[in-house]
């Protein structure tokens, strides 16, 4: 089975360098003629010069009395003058031609009407006073504005007004999309709620380059799918080099894997500048010039494609149109954990990013390359260089952010156990208009008490029984949480109970029944509030751990644990109901349990907190949290005990 | 004459509340449906929820081979195991389901292929190693965004993945713009190059109006020109009103002038809520419900429109789509003098602003609001506020940009006499795609100088004839630029002579002519290089000052001069080619003159400056003066003299 490997692989600052030699900072699209009040946002391709004045004659600037000013001299509020209507002054009003042969115009607040033909002023006027001569804005033959310069919509009156009608700019770069694989589907091609093939996969990437294309004010063509076969995708990219695209973009066949021609195919009928960016996600990024246009072979998975893009072709396509990219917004964060990285490759790390305190905290989103939620649900990205081992939690670095950093001030960080409640208030904090963000980390509700003591969250979802007293969390915060006053109010009361396979095929109802020979549970891993949970409930029961077959297979989630259910590779384990709901499966209630959000005290007066807390006790979220099921919300917002520190 | 004064006017700060509170954060436009690959940039107008899981199945997260995890333990590098294709082992790609039996890949590196049937492995694997469960990126039913959430390209992917084919979100705000006034005409209703009857102005708010709505993500609904009669701009607000506009925008008729009725006639109709905000410019906007829309009256000059139209209208676009405006871009920056201001007022000065050295400078431009190249030739705005008389030159204060920051390090500051070979300077350093930018002021030759000594220009442009010795700027820059050493280089020769109306009717052949009883002629200031000159010129010939009608009579620029003779108010001035050819009027060359840049040599070493002065020399630049006529480029980029410090 042949095998591509990646030419020898470059740096990203390397591979930025072949490909922007090669297409420099001089290359531009072609140029194209618009009228100049569709201009705005385009860039001109020559220096633009007047072809009128602006006046194009003197005009009053004032609504007032057009005069001689050599009439008025000597006067003054002890010696008034009377000037006669039409003769030695007329009315004007802002922007009116002046009539001959006045020369100056005196404001309408400065004038005594007297009668109906006689008005008197009281100050003279000197020669052009409030006069807009020509010329005074524009003057025919000047320089409106040099090539290569951004038209702002004010910049449309300046042409108009100048008398320039159209304007020669350079058009918006043609980006050709080629998506390929024999696996994809497009969305609009099917129904919504169809169940896929195995194998399939709902095509988006190339919907992803598409609207990266716009925002860079590009124009899209996206190209049908193309079956993986090597002769269909060599059509396909031969077809695009030829259109008048200025840049062709190939979505996946980048990586090393089996049906990987598309390095070979690319360096046939044109030169391969760069295989292998030592970036991650996006390491599998082909970069080619064929018959002299710019051919990017753009990784397959989804958070590969878009840094790839950032990387490459955004630069390029702001270069082809003649102006620089947008400043990437900063701010400067602190980890919450080491972060080791792989030496030699510059990582990409998503994070989750609040000001919690006086600063900025990062929490790393999971670094799978396949899953695009890891943007959706960041706030930023750390950079983590090619020739560094990592980054501890003392260093402070930059982050490039993914929201504006206005919205990060209005961020509440929650860590701990998710739970879809924090979901709904994540929603209903923004009604009406309010821009409050809910910026959610899972790390289990011990990971939660420990985040608060460390001060990386403003909030933590947790439920911990304490298998002695049958409290929840109380005694979990004395002991982990030191040195902090916590103040916990119920989110809301849940079922916990057996995900079982959608109709119950082997009939559990209850506890019992994980004992049955014929039953594989599957576990959630120790420490977790929901094994603590079966623990007790266990206990209770009389029934011990070894006689339940799985209970040593652990999953980290609740989701986990169902689809290991829905797989067949477990009969039922412990989760909560939103779980079974998920994936359309039944559930066996077993015990209903307390759901709470741990605050630091000294946080609570912080508007945003106290939205969120109100948001909690409003009659519109405990009726959504009700009408998911599983949910009694009759407690939520309740403060339930405020723990002191220790 | 019935006159409107402006009722009871507000601060800014106080229209703005106002106007808001009754236009609140909470008020959108109305929900519409689009395709999800359609919907980057909009804003949800609820939350969405995921449809579908992705992965819908157990994939392959590596390019290599799917085993069972268990029958791997216990390989290592000494004890390898050997695997049979196809019963122990199946060649996997990215992205393709784990088949059954199977629950873990190995990467293709990690793998040796002994024969066509067999591989042999050095290491084990743990269950779901390199495995993309179910449901690890999006779990069906879990919240995908929040209401209120702006979508971005990669947001795209997270929805199509998640099965959700189409969004709910916020229509863009329609904003209806009615110009009115009969004076106006439409640009795209005559030929390039027709000549306006007099009082006739070209309109472009509206246009202007237009682009900044655009920008604002918004769409304009453009009006046709409404005669400045009051019965049919009620007619116009009504029809728009009652169309499917989210805002109304009248533009003109809401100054204080006779023909400003609207004020009246919108609160007949609705509720005035504001009419007059102390801000200039701006001061007469008009602030109005109808039938619960909003309604604003914009002013007719065109920087107060922009202006206007920023404060109030900008943030109601973006509140009625449920985000933030983008945030304003600030500098700190330091006056190059004195700003006196009207307390009261919040005045809006648009300023040119380059670093010279290691601080930010600001220039004012001239406060005309009906001049558009005030705003356009403007890096900034500086913000005087209401309760201040004004900010002095060694006060720092915020400048809001209109360009982007990186441009300002980028941008030269030249002050001095302007002559349109800088502006060709300007337009010449920009090719190839360098974005240098050239900022200039013309303030005349000395107060060029003057801006060296205070260090707030990076050069200046210079004319300035010593009479005893027949020498340019050196004996000039000796007197007025102590304490620095400057370089001194030629930009181009010029002709300087005797601009006259067009086919010369008066005959004027010389200087000699200026005596002529039957010639009036205009000067310019005292100080300016072209009165110098010409004072050199008339002692030559032996002519008295006195001897000339006119000379007395003094105008700032070469364009005042030469629209005075076209306007008929003098015979002949003096002038440059340049300004005669710009109103296409005929000139009498008298001098041949010396016109140069002037620049601190510590400055000599910046690349931008070297690529200007590159420029200059260039064959290119040259060309283009040569071709202006009344140029001699000869000598351009010679270094004439090098000035040192006294």
């Amino acid at each position: 089975m042949k095998r591509q490997v990646y030419l020898s692989m470059k740096s990203l600052e390397e591979a930025k360098k072949i490909f922007f030699s090669r297409f420099g900072p001089g290359l531009r699209t072609g140029i194209e003629s618009v009228d100049s009040q569709d201009s705005s946002g385009r860039v001109t391709a020559e220096p633009i010069f007047a072809n009128r004045s602006a006046p194009s004659y003197h005009a009053s600037a004032m609504d007032g009395i057009a005069v001689m000013a050599e009439e008025t001299y000597g006067t003054t509020e002890r010696l008034p003058k009377t000037l006669e209507l039409g003769r030695g002054a007329v009315w004007v009003n802002t922007g009116q031609p002046l009539p001959e042969p006045f020369n100056a115009v005196i404001m309408v607040e400065n004038v005594h009407q007297t009668d109906a033909d006689h008005l008197e002023i009281r100050g003279p006027a000197y020669p052009w006073q409030h006069v807009r001569k020509v010329g005074e804005d524009i003057i025919a033959t000047q320089l409106l504005f040099p090539q290569n310069h951004r038209i702002r919509p004010y910049d449309v009156g300046a042409l108009i007004s100048g008398g320039v009608f159209s304007v020669r700019v350079w058009q918006r770069p043609r980006v050709a999309i080629i998506p390929t694989g024999s696996e994809l589907v497009r969305h609009n091609e099917m129904e919504e709620g169809t169940i896929l093939k195995q194998g399939r996969i709902i095509e988006y990437n190339s919907l992803v380059l598409a609207a990266l294309v716009r925002e860079c004010n590009g124009t899209p063509i996206l190209y049908d799918i193309v079956q993986d076969v090597e002769e269909e995708v060599r059509a396909a990219v031969i077809r695009a080099v030829d259109s008048d695209a200025d840049v062709v973009i190939i979505n996946a066949g980048s990586s090393a894997g089996s049906r990987d021609y598309t390095v070979h195919m690319v360096g046939e009928i044109g030169e391969i500048l760069v295989h292998g960016v030592a970036m991650m996600p996006g390491k599998p990024t082909i970069l080619a010039a064929v018959k002299g246009k710019p051919i990017v072979g753009n990784p397959g998975y989804a958070v590969s494609a878009v840094l790839s893009f950032d990387q490459f072709v955004r630069p390029l396509l702001y270069n082809l149109q003649g102006y620089p990219p947008p400043k990437i917004e900063t701010v400067r964060v602190r980890p919450t954990r080491d972060l080791p990285s792989k030496l030699g490759i510059e990582e990409f790390l998503r994070v989750n990013i609040g000001k919690v305190g006086e600063r900025y905290v990062a929490t790393p989103l999971a670094r799978t390359a396949g899953a695009i939620t890891t943007l959706t649900r960041a706030e930023g990205i750390l950079r983590i260089p090619q020739l560094s081992e990592g980054i501890t939690q003392d260093q402070e670095m930059d982050a490039e952010l993914l929201v504006p950093e206005e919205a990060l001030k209005q961020t509440i960080v929650v860590i701990g156990s998710h739970d879809i409640a924090i979901d709904i208030l994540g929603d209903e904090v923004r009604r009406g208009g309010r821009n409050i963000r809910i910026s959610s980390g899972n790390v289990g509700s011990l990971g939660g008490l420990l985040a608060l003591r460390k001060g990386t969250c403003h909030m933590a979802g947790s439920h911990l029984l304490d298998t002695e007293t049958g409290e929840y969390n109380i005694s979990y915060i004395r002991r982990y949480v030191k040195g902090l006053k916590i103040a916990v109010f119920h989110l809301t009361l849940r079922d916990q109970g057996l995900i079982v396979a959608r109709g119950n095929p082997k009939g559990v109802e209850g506890i019992q029944d994980l004992t049955r020979t014929d039953i594989i549970f599957v576990n959630r891993q120790a420490g977790s509030g929901t094994r603590v949970l079966l623990d007790y409930h266990l206990k209770q029961a009389g029934i011990a751990p070894d006689a339940i077959r799985g209970y040593d297979h652990e999953e980290f989630t609740h989701m986990a644990v169902a689809v290991d259910v829905l797989s067949g590779a477990a009969d039922c384990g412990m989760g909560i109901y939103a779980a079974a709901r998920a994936l359309q499966m039944d559930f066996v209630p077993i015990a209903r349990e307390q759901y709470d959000v741990l605050i630091p005290s000294r946080l609570l007066d912080q508007p945003t907190i106290q939205t969120v807390l109100t948001t909690v006790r409003s009659a519109h979220f405990r009726e959504r949290i009700l009408s998911l099921g599983g949910y009694d919300p009759s407690k939520s917002g309740e403060l339930f005990a405020e723990v002191e520190e220790n």
